[in-house]
Parts: structure tokens; sequence; C-alpha cells
């Protein structure tokens, strides 16, 4: 592991789609945000809608008629590969926090080692939205020759204060919760409240105000005032958070979110060269889309536009797209009316060199 | 109450400067934020430091030399008013759950009690920054003719679903405190967990992310990694997070900061009229002071923009300020330089009609 430790086993999970051609050039591989699962899209072997469905598959941008799509399960996290929630063969029970410090550049190895696995030498294009642009960029860092194209949505090259505050303020709230019990809580007892607390604010951090001033502004939910205390919901933004906290809190791991949620906060490119400017100059990409939505706070535009401007620098095409999405941070699982062209618009042209000959 | 119940006995805690002249003409009003009390500056009876010190006094912006300024403790807060943490006479124990629904109207409410005991008809000017903002803005509504000018510094017509959204989580974060006691906590026993991680995410949404990258950027704090898990403070925002949660809560009552914040919640100036256009046809203000933050998150720009219009349209003289200030919606209390002219440049018309003779 980078920042010290070893895992002496690694199980890594991940899915396919397409078919791969001759000369292994037509290879994407996807890393994902900090919490999807490597089942990016719907197939025959997993016919339920992925959390990318409009995005990857048959005619799609992604378009699996074209690209051999490979999308697989960070390491750290809970959906088939190794993490804080795995067994630790040499106690027998989950690593917990003796998973060792988990840096996005170890999931970046992985996804190498996936590439070997499936005997692809190079990708036509690594892509990443969110904590997954900041895996592949360090990706790319990592094997300068093992991409030809990169596509970074909603990242950056490292992670500011704002977004840390936020971040570690949900893991602290994780933290809190008495159920947690420094990370040892059986498996049927989570710290749902810890977990839903924490939803809540990534969820706040994830959108923007504008979108919920649109869509609730001061909406009163219809049970508002019939329960035994004025705190309880009676905004149905309220209601709408208590609902998506619900939902979440069930299906992650807390350790493995803890683990990835630090990754991010850890990730930092110039660390791969003394500076910003010192790494990116390591890069071999030929091109790089890279996209943001204007009203992100986690990933702002300002750092979109450094990205770009840094891989700029170092010769490489790049196209940059700030979207006026007013979903957030979450606009690339969203606005797919907005995110699905531009990515349609770059892909094509690698994929047969001239634009596309359908609209997204 | 405005929302139904009542309080037998009530005290307020409120302090004065200046001298109030014989046609009582010259009385300013400062409604506080959240959680200040009523030390707005220092006097001769009490020389400590006042939570306004730089804008209050003689010579400086509120200026004591030519207004009598008053400033009170909030109905519902813990500093001598009394709230929540207030002993029920009707029980013996603290009023806690039993404290009515509170409305910023209801403290606006005081502050006229208060004008009617210092024999006060009419203000000079009503002055609140951010719930002491929309207080005043309650108070000018509820009460046309008790004020010639308003100043309302980073607050708004009424509450959008973003803030709402933070401050509901606050909330929640203070009751899954199991400390909290579901409110009949001991008063040497506060929720202090609850309480430091509420503070925290006040704080994220009190300053902003253009600050926190010029001050912190990725800075570590010197002892980092000598901790026994890595989920403890490594980044200086963390630790400025903690120092201000720790200071925070040990001195404020949780349940006082339950009620407040949730009636900056339920506050919508529209309550007054059916809209808020038909509320503001109720105002009697010769002239207004909009002061907002370009980079508060918690009242951004556009209710700004929206305040000032609400007043303009009444035919209300309003000179709307937008200021570049990058400590987002705390910058009242942080940015002097910029907010003491602004201030002085407005309070020096209505003290003699005309502009400032000395610099701020």
């Amino acid at each position: 592991m980078r920042r010290g430790g070893q895992l002496e086993q690694v199980e890594l999970a991940f899915e396919t789609w397409g078919e791969l051609d001759a000369e292994h050039s037509n290879a994407v591989l996807i890393f994902t945000g900090l919490s999807p699962s490597a089942h990016a899209s719907s197939s025959a072997a997993d016919p339920s809608a992925g959390w990318w469905e409009d995005m990857v598959g048959p005619g799609r941008p992604v378009n699996t008629d074209h690209n051999f799509v490979v999308c697989f399960n960070s390491l750290g996290s809970c959906f088939g590969s190794t993490g804080p929630a795995s067994i630790n063969a040499a106690s027998g029970q989950p690593y917990g926090l003796d998973f060792p410090v988990l840096s996005l550049e170890d999931i970046a190895h992985c996804g190498a080692l996936i590439l070997d696995h499936l005997q692809i030498t190079q990708l036509r294009c690594a892509i990443g939205p969110s904590m997954g642009g900041m895996t592949a960029l360090a990706f790319c860092l990592l094997y300068p020759q093992r991409a030809r194209h990169l596509i970074s949505i909603s990242a950056a090259s490292r992670a500011l204060p704002f977004a840390i505050a936020l971040r570690s303020l949900q893991r602290e709230i994780i933290c809190s919760d008495p159920d947690w019990h420094h990370g040892k809580y059986p498996q049927e007892e989570h710290p749902v409240t810890g977990m839903k607390l924490a939803r809540k604010l990534g969820m706040i951090s994830y959108r923007s105000a504008l979108e919920w001033e649109h869509r609730f502004g001061r909406e009163r939910v219809e049970q508002a005032g019939h329960t035994d205390y004025m705190f309880t919901a009676e905004f149905e933004i309220e209601s709408y958070l208590s609902a998506h906290a619900a939902k979440f809190s069930g299906s992650f791991d807390p350790n493995c979110y803890l683990y990835l949620s630090r990754a991010m906060d850890l990730y930092d490119a110039a660390d791969h060269g003394g500076s910003l400017r010192a790494s990116f100059a390591h890069l071999q990409l030929q091109s790089a889309l890279v996209i943001g939505v204007t009203t992100d706070i986690l990933f702002p535009p300002h750092q979109q536009r450094e990205l770009a401007g840094l891989l700029t620098d170092e010769g490489i095409d790049v196209s940059l797209q700030l979207l006026n999405s007013i979903q957030g941070h979450d606009s690339f699982l969203v606005d797919m009316d907005r995110f699905r062209p531009v990515m349609a618009d770059y892909l094509c042209k690698l994929d047969s060199g001239s634009p596309c000959d359908q609209s997204y």
C-alpha cells in the first residue's frame, strides 16, 4: 500500500461490456465515485439497471458497440472488492481499522492489475467521475503509457480544505455514534444513526442550493406538526434528506466509507512530482476531456479550470466543459441530458475519428 | 407566542451605550445573530470586549457619541433572557422542550417591549446581522411606525431550503447525542459531542471555501499521524474546526440552540401578508441599507437582491451593498475593514444628514 502496510490477498470485483478488439486497443476503464459498485450498466449477466445506465451501453455515449468497457469496485469498498469489511485471513474477523491506510493510488493500482488480468496494455480512455476522476488521474500519473485519453468528471487534482472539512465532519459523525464501537461493530448492527447523518451532510454537499430552491422552496410535508416534538421534519427538504439517508445507511459499510472518504482528502496529484506541474510532466496523454459543473461546491469550477490548465501546459489537447447543471456535484448522475452529448461528442471522435452520427 | 402557547413571565437582558436625546429620537436597536449576547461592545459597566466591538462605540460606525444604542439578548437564548434553559416557575425545572415554539416575531416583539420600557416610540434605525437581520425585518413588519431606517446585514426575507437543510442537520446531530436525553440533560452534563459536531457544520456554512483555500490550503497539523487511528485531525482545517467547536460547545445551551435555529427556518416575511409583496406593503421605512456578501452560502447574493428589490418596490430609498469579503456569512464579524465604512457612510447621513467627516 502506498502509505505503508500490505494486503496479503486482494479480490477485485469488475464487470465488462462489449468486446475487446483483436489489437486490444478499444478498452475503456471506469473508475467510480466513492459509493458505487462495478455495476455501471445492465448486462445479460445482471439485467438490473446500473448506476450509470444512461451513459454506458450499446448506442450510449460510452458506447459498448465500439468499446470494451470495464468498471471495477474500488479497493476499500464493499461490493465485492477487498476492503475494511472483508475478512482478514490473519484473524478470521473483518479488517475494520486494521485495514492499512488507503490511497487513491492504491485503487488506481488495482485498475492496472485488472488490465493485466485482461491483457490490456493500453486503454483507449480512462474515465472517472468525482473520486473516480481523481483516481483516473492518479492512474495516468502512475502508469503514463497505459491510457491514451482521459475523461475527468467533477473531479480535481487534489482535495481542498472546504471538501476536506465536509468529509472530516462526516467521518467524525460516524465515529461519534456509540454503535460504531471504534470500528468493531457487528455486521448486523451498523452505526445507522451516524451513517444517516453523514449521508445527509453528503447530500447537502452533492446537490445545490439553487436546485433545492426550485424543487422544494418552503414546501411543507403533509404530516407536519403531527409529531411529538418540534424538531422532526416539517419542510419537504428535510423529508427528502431523510429518505436519501435511510436508503444509503443500510447499503454501505461504515468503515469502508471512512477509508474511502479519507483517501479523497489525502489525494494530491502534486505527490507524484513535488509540485502539480512536475507531476503532470509525467503524463503521456494525447487528449483529455475535463467536465465540471458551475454549481458544484465540492469540486468547484476553478478546480476544473486549474486541471484543464495543467493538462494543457503539458501539450495535451484539452477540452474543458463547464456545464450549467443546477444539481451540483451529483449532476453527472442526474442531468443526463447535459452530460450525454458532451461525453458522446468526445468519445465518438476517439472511436471513429469523426463526430457522432446520432444525437444523444 | 406567535405559534401558540405563552410565557407567564419573561426576563430580557439588554445593554445600552450613549445617551438618549431629549426628543428620544436617536435610538438604535441591534438585533443579534443566533448566538451572541447583549454585550455588543465594551462599556464602563462591563469593560470586556463585545461581539461587535469594532462596530459599536464612540467614534465607531454605530457611533455612541450621537446615538443611544440598545442591544438585547434574544428571547429563547441563554445569556440573561428567558429561554429553554431558564427555570419554568410551574415546574421548578428548566423549560427544556416545554418552551413554546419560538418565532423570530416573538423576539421582535421583545425588542418592542424593551423600547416601551425605555420610553422610545420610534427608532432612528433597526440593525440586525444574520438572524438579527431577519428579526429586524420582522420588527419593521410588526411595528411599521417604530423605525425610520433599517440595516439588514447578511440576512433575508425568509429561509431557503439549503439553509434549512444545514440547520435541520445541526439540530438532528444534537438530538442524536445520547447525552441530549430528549432535552432533559442535566446542566452540568450537556450533549457536548453533538454540540461540537453541530458547531463544526455551522462553521462550514458560516465561512467560505475560498477563505479556507487561501488560509489553510493542504497544510498539515504538526502532530499529524501521532494519534492512535487515522481519522483524527491531520489537516489544519480539521484542527481549526475542532478549536472553534470546543470553544462554542461549553458556552451555549443546546436546547436554546435548537429553538433559535428552528425559528430561523420558520421565518418567512410573507407570513405577514400572504405574499412577500403584500407583507412589504405594510412597511413605513424611509430608507434601508441591505448588505450582503458574495461568498455567503447561507444568505446568498440573490437573497440580498430580492430583499433590496422588495424594499425598493415600496418606495423605500434602498442602498444595496454586495461586499467581496471572502469570509462568507461571518464576514460582518471579521472583515471589519470592509464593513465599517459601509455602515459608517449610511449611519453618518442618518445622524447628521451629511457624509462622514472621518474615515472608518
